[in-house]
Parts: structure tokens; C-alpha cells; sequence
């Protein structure tokens, strides 16, 4: 089997670390392991197959004999070195939203639209992690039954800011029970016991970035311009999973629970949890960790024949990023186009 | 002016202490004070206005010569003692979920309906803090704009389950903070650093009792039972205000955002916080303690040229029961009606 030359830029972030574990624990062919970073991080050491890796500052000439690169060190750094990693031969994996909306980089959830794969030019990008647990529950059903409108609103975790984030969380908490004030530093607001609209910049429409950013990629992973998607996107003081509440109204008649559940249940990458007695549907803290995206509470919408509801929740660093990269490369390399 | 012989049923409880610090607060007319409350609460002793009251054990006789009694001790005690209050002449206000659906009982948010009050037999109901918090956001434009289906998805404090429930979601985030795992016993499941869908018992149609409340008590207040209402109910790590995502969907075309922005920000209690230079939008640590149902992020919906998207975060305990409440005796005594 052909193992391949492996750079992780962003290695020592919160998605670097899932890449780099990832890649272990899947046995992923990795020949040579490259981990690449800013000049901050330069010199740390993270392990990997029990050998200590250390950790390189990221430069234009970082991907010189590398395969594969997957990128996750923020938007900013993967326009400035994605390019120069493909000069070398790299095929990208970016994790950023850089390229997402570029129409000739295709936006893969390997599940989902792996055909679009066949037209990359050297990168292809990982959706936002919104998008990828919304999906993961909402395409299953649109192949069988075609979506008008899907209205979505989100509790996502602390991750989706980074691991700075993740600490602020637990630093502020801490602060609040001795009774201190919480002393916001990554997040614009206390995120402690509290919860707000997304920090991401606000448009003249009204919606934020990251609402967007659902809205515009669900249309370009499903193909169908036609789909109308609205979004309010909350941050709540949860570690390191999204969870969904969405609405999904069918152009024709909605499939009932049982049938949508089916299909949703044969879906690689989801599972059911719908523990009526006992009042158990999808946790946080049971996604996290976990490969699959849960989905839960689907009911006919009482106030919509053609609608239908259900609740979600998914790993923001791992099928919300990290996974669902390393499955686009373990989907390339099943093609035999690595 | 006259004074009232006031009862508090429940006077221990979350809800109860916001009762008596309402009371005082407002400078209501209070000739004498009753603290009543299960036998596990007897004898303890609350301040009001400077004075010691002790609780005394809720019986049948505890209401003879009582004007007015606010009821926040749950459904059965409701069910068990308000019939025996109103025999005595004592004008109840039930915080619980009774006789919420009574066709009998007024149930009244006196910004919205206070009409409905002039029609009561003794009891009138205080309605579900989710269901209060919705409608002062979305009745004040549904007066001018009709309103033809609402899908709301909540993010709900641990306030609503009571004060042992707040001391729950200490106790586990301290827990959890020390390496521990949490332990449950208010909430079916963890609330730290965790959420998880409302913990009222799912019926056969999908949706839990807290869902379903919002949606008849909605069609009761507003008295159009053609009003289409969908909800999603979830509990978060949040001490005592409740936050909503609204979708509204009018009969006939939607007001501008602009235009609803006027309409909101001349409806009393509520108050309009959208700061989209500092990201700062409705959050639950700045409506806890406050009085107004803080709105914001009034957008035109870009999937349905009808709807509007909102949030808002309104303060569990004050306008979603007590204060309610004591609005409610506020407005019979402007009418001469107590």
C-alpha cells in the first residue's frame, strides 16, 4: 500500500491535535509526517506512532516533497500558503473558509457529494462545522425527498473558536463560582453560564458570517440553488460539540418520522439516539468524542403538513473538521487519486 | 388607598422569593403578608419590609380573609388548594400549568391581553415563562402584522426547573471542574457544560409538554387558534434567563426590520439591544434581574420573503413568572376589579 508524505499546518491548534490523533488511530498511510506552525509554536513537541515530532515554522517552502497538507491555521494563513503548497505538488485539504465559495475548489463532506472531488485543482475544502453536522442529518433525506427550506438554529461550542476558547470556558467558570466577574479575552462576551449570537461580523442583511457561511455552503455541497436556508447561529458554554435544532420543509409531501428515521439510521456517519422513556435524545457531551453526528426528537412539524423537525448534535473538531478532512483524503486515496 | 391581604403559596421556591421581592420592591399594597409552603418549609423565616415572616404550612384555611394569593408551588398543589382559595374570596393568581388551558381561566400577560382578565372566576393563570417570553417579542408586532406560523427553538435556564435545579447546575459545573463526573439528580441529565432537550415527557406526537405549551397557551393568549406555532425546547447551562430564536411568518407581507424595530421599541417591557459595530445582541446575563424582554437581531428572513428572524432573552423568573404575576394584581386593582 502507498503511504504518503503528511504536513499538518496548524498542528498545535485544536483541530491540528484531532488531525494529528486522527491519523494515528485510523492508521492513515502516512509515510512522513511534517508539523508546521507559526513562529509561536516553533519547536513544540507532539508525539505521533510513539516518536516525538517537533514543530516547524510555516514557510512557502514547508511542502516541498509533501502529498498531502491539511491546513487548519485560519483563513488568513491558508490564502497566503495553500497556493504555495500546491506549486509543490500538495494536494490541500483546507479547513478554513479561504477558498469554500471559489468555484473551481470543491467543498466535500465525503458522505454527502464525494463525486465533486474529481474536479479539484489541488485544494479542496472542508466545510464549516455547521454545515457539516446540518448536512450530515438534512442530505440523507433530501436524496430521497428534495428540501424547500430548512430554518436552523444553533448551540455551538466553545471549540469552534479555538482552543484558547476552550479555555476561556473553563477559566471565566471558574472565575464566576468564586465569584469574580468573567474577563472575556477571545470571546467578545462572558461566555461563562451566559450565551450570545455568534462572534462573527454582521452584514448589511442582518446575518452574521457564520450564518452565511451555512446558508451559501448547504446550496454548493447539495448542488441546488433553489434551497433556502435561514440560520441564527448561539454560542453556549459547551467544550467541543454543535448541536442543531432544524427545521426541514419538503417541496413535496414530508416523509413521516419512521421513514425519514430509516434512512437517517442507514446513513454512514449518523446515529440515532431517541430514547423517549427516558427522555434521551442528542447531548453534547455524548457526541463529543465521537465520529458520528446524532440525531434525535424528528417529529412531524405541527404547524407545516409538508415539515418536518429534529434536533442534532455532532463533534465540532471532529466531523465538524478534523475527521471529515481526513475522510476526504481516505476518499481520494480510494479513488486512487492521491 | 386601599391595601390587600396577600398570600404567597409556594413562598420558598424560586419563583416564590421573586414574589416577595417584587412586593417590596414595587411598593404593592399590602395590608398583611402570608408565607405559605409545604411542611418540608415551615418555620422558616423571610424578611419583608424589615419585618420577619414565618412560613406557615399550606392548608385549605390558609386563605380565610386573603384578597389575593400568588400560587407558585407547582400543578397539583394548584389543582389541590386555588378551588379553596377562590371559596374563601380570595382572588388567585397560579403560576403553574393548572388551569392554563381552562376555557374559564383567563391566561394573561397584561401588556397583550389584560382585557381577558375582566372575565375571571377566581383564578387566573400566569403563563408558561418560554410561552410570556415569545409573545412580548412577537404579539406587539402580530397586532399590526398578523402573524401566521412561528417556529422558535429555545435555549433554556435552569431557573424554570426550580432553585434546587440552579443549585444543580453549580454543584455538577464545580464538579465537573475538579476532574469529576457529574451527577444528576434534578435534571435526567448533566446541565454543566452540557445541554439537552427539555425534560417534560414527549407525547405521541413528537413534541414534549413544554413544546406544546407554547404552541396552545400562544393561541389562547392571542385568541387565533389559526395561528401556526412550532418549538423546540432545550435546556442550557444558564442560570435564570431564557433566550429564544424566533422565525415569524406573517399572513400578508413582513414589516421591514426597521419597522418592527419601532413597533418593539414602543411596547412596554420591552427593550431593543442590537449593537452590531460590538456584536452585542440579547444575552442572558444582561436580561437576568431586569425587567424587559431584551430583542434583537431583527432580520428579514432571506429563505421566506413573509418572515422575519429574531432573538430575545428575557429574565425567567421576573417577566417569565413572578413578575407576570404581580402585573397581573397590578392591573385588577387599576381596573377596581380586586
Amino acid at each position: 500500500m502507498k503511504a504518503y508524505h503528511v504536513a499538518i499546518a496548524g498542528a498545535t491548534g485544536a483541530v491540528g491535535k484531532e488531525f494529528l490523533r486522527l491519523l494515528e488511530e485510523r492508521n492513515f498511510p502516512v509515510a512522513s509526517l511534517r508539523l508546521l506552525a507559526s513562529s509561536r509554536s516553533e519547536g513544540q513537541v507532539l508525539p505521533f506512532r510513539g516518536e516525538a515530532h517537533t514543530v516547524e515554522r510555516l514557510t512557502e517552502q514547508s511542502f516541498q516533497g509533501c502529498d498531502l497538507a491539511f491546513f487548519s491555521a485560519g483563513g488568513s494563513r491558508s490564502r497566503e500558503y495553500a497556493p504555495a503548497a500546491v506549486r509543490s505538488g500538495t494536494v490541500v485539504i483546507d479547513n478554513s473558509s479561504a477558498f469554500r465559495m471559489d468555484p473551481q475548489t470543491p467543498l466535500v463532506i465525503p458522505e454527502i457529494n464525494p463525486d465533486d472531488l474529481a474536479e479539484h485543482r489541488g485544494i479542496i475544502a472542508n466545510p464549516n462545522c455547521s454545515t457539516i453536522i446540518l448536512l450530515m442529518a438534512v442530505a440523507p433525506l433530501h436524496f430521497k425527498w428534495p428540501v424547500r427550506r430548512i430554518v436552523v438554529s444553533t448551540y455551538q461550542a466553545a471549540s469552534g473558536a479555538g482552543a484558547a476558547a476552550m479555555r476561556e470556558l473553563i477559566t471565566q467558570t471558574e472565575q464566576v463560582l468564586r465569584g469574580n466577574l468573567p474577563e472575556p479575552s477571545v470571546f467578545p462576551h462572558p461566555i461563562a453560564f451566559n450565551l450570545f449570537l455568534h462572534n462573527s461580523a454582521v452584514g448589511p442583511d442582518g446575518y452574521n458570517e457564520e450564518e452565511r457561511k451555512m446558508i451559501l455552503e448547504t446550496r454548493k455541497i447539495l448542488h441546488d440553488d433553489a434551497l433556502q436556508v435561514t440560520a441564527t447561529c448561539v454560542r453556549v458554554p459547551v467544550l467541543r460539540a454543535h448541536s442543531e435544532a432544524i427545521n426541514i420543509e419538503f417541496r413535496n409531501a414530508a416523509p413521516s418520522p419512521d421513514d425519514a428515521r430509516q434512512v437517517l439510521a442507514g446513513f454512514p456517519g449518523v446515529r440515532i439516539v431517541e430514547d423517549v422513556a427516558k427522555n434521551r435524545f442528542p447531548m453534547p457531551i455524548e457526541a463529543s468524542g465521537g465520529n458520528d453526528v446524532l440525531v434525535g426528537r424528528i417529529r412531524r412539524d405541527l404547524s407545516h403538513e409538508r415539515a418536518l423537525e429534529m434536533f442534532v448534535s455532532g463533534d465540532q473538531l471532529l466531523k465538524g473538521a478534523a475527521l471529515n478532512g481526513i475522510q476526504i483524503a481516505e476518499e481520494l486515496i480510494r479513488r486512487g487519486s492521491l
